[in-house]
């Protein structure tokens, strides 16, 4: 058994060294953070709360855990068209928690505050007799004026979408001891697109100044377009059949594992939804974005129409059935 | 029985509306809040858990969680000498949370925004099957370089604190029903003092410029002070007949109910300590402050020192024992 050590020596091990490059954390010592913004910025600010056995599962690795607790904030940095900044950590610690457990999910902490250029800031560590759980505060910044916003869609505007959909969703299930019929490459690729969300952070700053809306695909496209048609006080049509999927999403829908329903309401996408004006379609098709893993397409899938309301067409023009739009966690 | 909204009516219906004022906060309906920075001030961040049944009990009055909630991060701005800006707030839920809770809640935030002038920018709500607990992540401005540490404390400051001490301790005594013997209007007053701090933010934004460093009170007076002396590099040698108390907790030491030691080490006082020049003395003792109840008195209770350690002396000059100086919750 490992001892395990109080808060102060919890702090000084296992957190400060997550706050060292940025000088205004203070080294986690003391009542808070004292950051210097640039002249010229605004700070776009987002929070996340994580639950065990809500929005991850107890026995999933600490460094993944870590990876999707950040990911999840700078998902939302990036639908904003911010630069990741710094972030505050809040941990509710059951009594039983373990060093080994603490070294993987700091581990986890610092190879993406590397990758994404965002440190530790502060934080509060207590106990609970509940749950593991976080809330993780991250701060970006963007140039004064030029944040994207979910209110700014225009009718006719073209519906973009980043990467593919409906990879989180099938990854929840596979991860639930479901798709045993999938090949295993392909249920191992869904599980890490549910476990480790890639925000687009690259595609939110290109976006700013040209998309009139974003947002990112938590609650699942459905659900998230119908946001940002609502806060744009407009509809959408989109058609099924231009989603796009992953191979592995392709083949489970084939063997009639998951139906695109499910795969379009379903949420744990983190990929970026906006809306483009017509004229700058030629600039976008001119890009060429990549990700961890390759190249990352985006593709328009709608258009932003006058009603309220969104609709997703089938092949034959007919509207699909998504009544029950709601993305049901473990 | 309420019928229980979903999250997104409980966003809409109780914490919307303590985003209006503010328009950085878009009105809790984006992925993030933008806000604009005053050029020449820096940003100061502090954030805060809250556990039901480890920080306050589930029996508190809703109002009065939220007020503590508030109030303890607002506390941390206050040590740093930052005026309160915006905050972001994460509630876990358990399923049977009910409207009249959370409309008490509500209105308790809503209660110390007018007063404090914060507003609510950001949030994240979750249901959780542990017990109610709340992150809370409040930023605050100061002049740019002008923010108060822990560790600018110079040998042959005096060591001051705000207000009284020891009211947080006797107040968790009494609220956990100890302390019959005291007069109601004691107990009533000293749970009140635990139970609703008051941030001294007037008082820490007149010592920037003049402290030479400062902590709030939260982990006790001794090991807050400890945590200041460690940050500088030094010691420190406290009068504990000078540690200024309220007469309820005057009236506990007299009738033997508690000792000096349980009082500097107990925490949840939220006062602040400071430590200053010897030349600005003159000018402190000028001050004229004021809190809700009245007049707010500051007082001089040691010297910072050379060595490492605190000692706080008895009348006689002898050390008080203070081994056990761990503050316990419930």
């Amino acid at each position: 058994m490992n001892a395990r050590p109080g808060e102060f020596e919890l702090i000084h091990r296992f957190l400060a060294p997550l706050a060292s490059k940025e000088p205004g954390a203070l080294g986690l010592s003391d009542d808070g953070a004292v950051l210097g913004m640039e002249d010229g910025d605004d700070l776009v600010v987002s929070t996340d709360s994580l639950i065990s056995g809500v929005h991850f599962l107890p026995d999933d690795p600490a460094p993944l855990i870590a990876a999707k607790l950040l990911r999840v904030s700078l998902s939302d940095l990036a639908s904003m068209g911010a630069m990741p900044w710094a972030y505050t950590l809040n941990l509710a610690l059951p009594e039983d928690w373990d060093v080994a457990w603490m070294e993987g999910f700091a581990g986890g902490l610092e190879t993406d505050q590397a990758l994404f250029g965002i440190n530790l800031i502060g934080g509060d560590t207590v106990a609970t007799n509940g749950p593991l759980s976080f809330s993780l505060t991250a701060m970006g910044k963007v140039e004064k004026g030029r944040a994207l916003r979910r209110s700014g869609a225009r009718q006719g505007d073209g519906i973009w979408v980043s990467g593919t959909i409906g990879d989180g969703f099938l990854g929840l299930l596979a991860r639930k001891g479901g798709l045993k019929e999938l090949p295993a490459d392909d249920r191992e690729f869904l599980i890490s697109r549910f476990q480790v969300p890639r925000p687009r952070l690259d595609l939110g700053r290109r976006l700013t100044g040209l998309a009139n809306s974003a947002i990112d695909l938590s609650d699942g496209l459905v659900s998230d377009l119908g946001h940002l048609c609502e806060a744009s006080g407009l509809g959408a049509e989109a058609e099924g059949g231009l989603v796009p999927l992953s191979p592995a999403a392709r083949r489970a829908l084939d063997m009639g594992l998951a139906g695109l329903e499910g795969l379009i309401t379903g949420g744990d996408d983190f990929e970026l939804l906006f809306s483009v004006p017509p004229k700058e379609e030629a600039e976008l098709a001119a890009w060429s974005l990549t990700d961890q893993s390759g190249s990352l397409s985006i593709c328009k899938i709608g258009t932003i129409k006058a009603g309220p309301g969104v609709r997703v067409l089938d092949g034959e023009g007919a509207a699909l059935d998504l009544t029950d739009t709601g993305y049901r966690h473990f």
